[in-house]
């Protein structure tokens, strides 16, 4: 029976749809744009308005929308076998080709993966793992988990407790008490005025190390970090971070969990976050990028260090007791190895960093001398505008005043998708790596467009003096 | 790129895959049946050995292997709109008309259904749903969830504490502290010999009435149950238990949990569970069934009382804090819709109900007198074989035996697929709804054979009398 032609699905949606990140009146009240095609980095909604999508999704439609590569490998893969389980020594082919892939892509010392279907509960797995991990070296203590301020790790319970943004705590009564918070790497708001890149590193490291005293280093088990901070802000971590931070970890017997969900597989121009930045994980979370989001698919990616010590409790513990109906998926495998054959095939990374120097100097060129524009930062193709009251000092806008959410609705009502990022107001830009120089020019006019309008907005309401 | 032929993917997955729920050193060794076709409830392993699969996978390929009217579907929806997210009032079109469809075959009361990609993320979500919901409602202190010995409820953090099964938590240091457990509503281990089904009833009622008073009723929030208990051992409720329970849970403020991730969707030969034991859920969780696995997808389907306290809390803090960045994934929900429309055009509930009369039948016929076998049970197409040293009075083997397990093997090398559900020694049989009168006698006579091969074992190595 194919699907009932005229519903009214946006009044459904309204109707039965419990939305994720959403004011849940508002939504029923007036709903949003619904989507009903894609193609490239174009997404078409029900009334027929086409956007460009500079978020590929939510960072995670690398590839683009509507490559039939992907559908073709999935449905073969559905007529084939469309599940089977890894419980009890059971398998499948996909998962095995694409754990190989995924070790032999990844840093130094990666040895296995552990597949699961979403960031978050990869990061409730390397949580457990880790417990599990200590447990069984005779070190039980070490469990609490140092994550970072505007830090994005996931919504399960645990992985919200790791996530370091209010809005996801708030109403919840988490984080839980395994999670600690440390300062962002934010040099526009967490340095201090004329401090020097290295002294900001030395602070951080030093408020790292302070911490893992405080707590013990006996209660410590695992410091948690994206190469650069997605939705917290897209935060670039100042020069020397990681090595630094690495070398405090180390010497307090912490493992480091990189969380590679949006920087993993090429959004940075490389193949991981972890190589721009010097990172040597212990443990590694993919996501997103894996299979361009056309089927959920996660993984944890451990070091044979890691592995070693869990599998060995297994004299005493008897089976491995954590695992997904869906870990190992082999239709999410079949979407990752044919969206993995896509990148490699269209140099699609090369393309990332190509494009994404590129659209980094056109946002700097737009936006670089705006009078609300703190800073222009990012990486790959990967950037963020953010906007401020004053530029010296650097100074937020009052938060009710909303004044990212608004450019981002002057940025949809223009036709282009951008994001406003919470705790200050920040603007992202993540489009698909086959955006085109051409497609690059027009996000970065509209995205000024929209600027510009709520700038007058601003003026006319007062709001630029009452800010500063 | 196609896939490359000639690969080994058995020593991939032995060298680069961590499986869940193996032992994993064992597994490194010498690896297990790695699945590469399906079709029907037959399954083909990489050797060209066949298997009737009598547990549809775990518990989920409810429509059977390889139908292209899914494989279709997911295909159309890819090249149209691969994905896109639910985040900020964004929607797509399947998800809508999906959760209408849920809500519309769900129990009173029922209005909104919010997707994940798990059953584990959707249990995790429950939680995260009863402590906002109790918290906006001015009791945040009501946090703890009462589960039940032996439930399965998945594997994050949070689920696996509700989950009772000892296997779960070894080695993890889990539950996490919000959780409690109460007996298993399992009759042949858990009531007093000559017991009456109503004072068995009473017994665990008043049990749970036990435990929220020395709890404190102001710190409970929500008691969660699967209608019939799967990987926990099949376990049947006795009649009159739902009502009892709920009548206990509303007197003290409790909400109900309904776990229907192996129920929902025709198992029991209802659309779910609940309509069969009398249960008013206040929140239920779907996955498994839902799309036959094709794709992963969960939901939490939320009563009306609780989704106004939910949405209503938006007025204090702002957005609903919570999702996935795969909540209300496009692709799976057309999965879903194709599933539902099979099951719907061939009635497959119907069918559910009639092979699993005749599955019982059979299984009672070829069991029942066994003297190694204690009970025979089920509902629908989901049934038990437990096994035990003596039938009077019931009597549990020696652990260490690993009795179900050996029959399991014994079965896998005559090509049947069944599952030993731990804390005793119980056989499960879960087939896709599609499985035929004949495949029935088939499944029924193999496993026969293997718990007879297993007999002669264990009374060559005087086993039997050891154990009684």
């Amino acid at each position: 029976m194919a699907r009932p032609l005229n519903i009214d699905a946006a009044a459904l949606d309204r109707a039965y749809v419990l939305h994720p990140f959403t004011n849940l009146e508002d939504h029923a009240r007036t709903g949003g744009p619904m989507m009903v095609k894609g193609s490239g980095i174009t997404l078409t909604d029900a009334s027929g308005k086409t956007y460009l999508d500079a978020m590929a999704g939510l960072w995670c439609v690398n590839v683009g929308y509507g490559r039939a590569e992907i559908a073709d490998a999935i449905r073969e893969q559905a007529v084939t076998l469309p599940y089977y389980h890894g419980f009890s020594s059971m398998s499948t082919d996909t998962p095995a080709i694409l754990a190989e892939r995924i070790v032999k892509a990844a840093p130094e010392g990666m040895a296995r993966v552990f597949f699961g279907s979403s960031g978050s509960d990869a990061n409730d797995t390397q949580v457990k793992l880790v417990w599990y991990y200590n447990a069984a070296r005779g070190k039980p203590g070490k469990r609490k988990i140092i994550a970072r301020n505007r830090g994005y790790h996931g919504v399960t319970l645990a992985a919200a407790s790791l996530t370091g943004l209010e809005g996801l705590h708030k109403g919840f009564g988490i984080p839980l008490d395994f999670a600690r918070h440390v300062r962002a790497p934010h040099r526009l708001w967490e340095a201090e005025p004329g401090m020097s890149e290295a002294d900001f590193v030395a602070r951080l490291a030093g408020e790292l190390e302070d911490l893992i005293l405080a707590e013990g280093a006996e209660t410590v088990g695992a410091f948690i970090a994206e190469p650069i901070q997605g939705a917290g802000g897209v935060i670039v971590p100042p020069k020397g971070y990681f090595p630094a931070i690495q070398e405090v970890l180390r010497r307090h017997d912490v493992l480091l969990i990189v969380d590679e969900v949006i920087c993993g597989f090429g959004r940075l121009g490389t193949m991981f976050g972890s190589e721009v930045y010097g990172i040597e994980p212990d443990l590694m979370t993919i996501a997103k990028g894996v299979t361009s989001a056309y089927v959920p698919l996660s993984g944890c990616v451990v070091s044979q260090r890691v592995y070693d010590v869990i599998a060995g409790a297994g004299r005493t513990h008897g089976p491995f007791g954590h695992g997904y109906t869906y870990t190992a998926h082999p239709i999410a495998a079949a979407a990752a190895l044919a969206n993995l054959d896509i990148i490699e095939n269209e140099n699609l990374i090369g393309a990332a960093a190509e494009r994404g120097a590129q659209m980094r100097a056109a946002l700097a060129d737009a936006f670089g001398d705006h009078p609300l524009v703190g800073e222009v930062r990012g990486e790959g193709l990967v950037a963020a505008v953010e906007l401020v009251a004053k530029r010296e000092p650097a100074t937020r806008f009052d938060p009710s005043l909303k004044v990212a959410p608004r450019v981002i609705k002057a940025a949809l009502k223009r036709g282009l998708i951008s994001r406003a990022l919470p705790s200050s107001d920040t603007l992202a830009f993540s489009p698909p790596f086959v955006v085109t120089s051409a497609e690059i020019a027009e996000i970065v006019g509209r995205a000024r467009e929209a600027l510009d309008e709520v700038t007058n907005e601003l003026s006319t309401e007062g709001a630029l003096a009452r800010a500063s």
